[in-house]
């Protein structure tokens, strides 16, 4: 097929950002971002909104969305597709959106799930990222890390989703640092991936010399009696709980495998660093552009240009 | 030595309660409860509160008290004794508390620490319920587990703490209620430990057939999947963490030996549950009566009647 060369709108819309871009076919010609995610709106509020930051723009081009907006919270649910799923088929399954107002196509993009009892699991914005990685194209074969709050890992085997978990180490660290006893031990500035109490964090978990549980509450014991800094307490932290996800995460990858990391979040540099000290080789994607060409290559897909 | 059949009195002074005890030799002739634990009172309301719950009994009988009224965020600190240590030596290194107007001598436990840098651990009141099952004897040798905020797992051999491990199990559980993406989906009341989710819950992390990280999420993922209910969901929740902690505490007990379990807290039915899923038979002791049996034990040590 030939690549589409019309005027659309592509937006990444998730539960705490909104991201907008005036596309004409994969040129990105302005963009625009606010904070009025899905936390922050009520049903009826995601059209106006829309609208507004599609102002001055060409009034007939569609929209293309993707992310917490297509959730049964969002503007309006797009169900999830059942492992395993062609990233292409994600492209395709994008449901059109009700609106009152405005004059155009709406589109916006479906989650991808594991419905298996044994493995539950929910992806919603994360799949999109992948196709922009390429990985909705039946060449693709690859292990893609997405960190964040719920840390994604996913293999795509030819184009398709197999497998993928979902891992909360990011909200865990979040809330033992705000509402644990732990609390009182530890810096509140960044992690420092490069102190060495971060990579004994990382060794700590990826050989699990001491169990999860009771590394926590060394965490405390070490201020207490070994007068442990707290800049060192948040570091080891940090590396313990990430060391943690990493001896599950990787222990089905080759070695000699490069693992696909998607960057942007905080976290990214301390997912680099404990990868790094694990042994593993990264190819490092801009996760905002990551998005952005993912649907992009949806669009091209849903609308692609016959001669 | 002879007993000591002498008035005085047992205090249990902990983090959010206090309890206290007339005693004479070995039976508690009185008791008084409240909810003046440390964290509600300053330094200087330690005394005046101490003599409020004395009022109406003998002015003169000595006072001895455990638990964290004795740390440095206490009255006055007892230092801690550390391993390996004797449960003998905890009783007789009870340390003498300066009072301004009580006439009469108060004393108060130190706790036991680990300062070995690879495990750092604490505890303070604990050591007193040990005393109280009998451990402080020569010829006491066993496993305790102590349910709680921060479980304590703690190897006795022939009257000496040898080791012990703390898991952050319970606190965990609490936070992961209240502040995570979780709370969502999870029954506001008790666990059922006789739901099949709980032992569901506990073999998964006793065999670790999912990461920790990972069945976090996948609590959020059947509720969302397999409309799993939220009774199910915190039943799960509660068994995996202590499936979690069960894995690693038990692996170098022999199945034959029996775990001397302390009872008393709301814990205390769940851990017996899960326990005996993983095959595990238990000894089960009334903390309550732990903590004024230690105490006694404790008295005896200090204040040996002789002829």
């Amino acid at each position: 097929m030939m690549e589409n060369q019309q005027d659309w709108v592509a937006v990444d819309w998730g539960t705490t950002h909104f991201r907008i871009w005036r596309m004409h076919g994969d040129k990105a010609l302005e963009g625009r971002e606010a904070s009025c995610g899905l936390l922050s709106l009520k049903r009826e509020e995601f059209e106006p909104t829309l609208k507004e930051h599609l102002h001055g723009w060409p009034t007939e081009s569609p929209v293309l969305m993707s992310g917490m907006v297509g959730s049964r919270q969002g503007w309006q649910e797009a169900p999830y597709l059942f492992l395993p799923v062609s990233l292409k088929d994600v492209a395709i399954g994008a449901v059109d959106v009700q609106t009152k107002d405005l004059q155009r196509k709406v589109h916006v993009l479906p989650g991808v799930a594991c419905q298996e009892e044994s493995r539950p699991d929910v992806m919603r914005g994360e799949e999109t990222q992948m196709l922009g990685l390429g990985a909705g194209s039946a060449e693709w074969s690859g292990m893609i890390c997405l960190p964040g709050t719920h840390c994604k890992w996913v293999k795509v085997a030819l184009g398709q989703v197999q497998q993928f978990d979902t891992y909360l180490t990011g909200e865990l660290f979040s809330i033992l640092r705000q509402h644990s006893i732990l609390r009182h031990d530890l810096e509140a500035g960044d992690v420092d991936a490069e102190h060495p109490a971060f990579a004994k964090g990382v060794s700590t978990g990826f050989v699990e010399s001491t169990p999860l549980l009771t590394s926590l509450f060394r965490v405390r014991a070490s201020s207490l009696l070994l007068d442990r800094d707290p800049v060192a307490n948040l570091a080891f932290l940090s590396g313990r709980l990430l060391g943690e996800e990493l001896r599950s995460a990787t222990q089905n990858i080759e070695k000699t495998e490069k693992i696909q990391l998607v960057g942007g979040s905080s976290l990214t540099k301390l997912y680099a660093r404990a990868l790094s000290l694990v042994g593993r080789e990264v190819d490092l994607h801009s996760g905002d552009d990551l998005v952005r060409h993912g649907l992009t290559a949806a669009w091209q897909f849903l609308y692609p240009q016959t001669e």
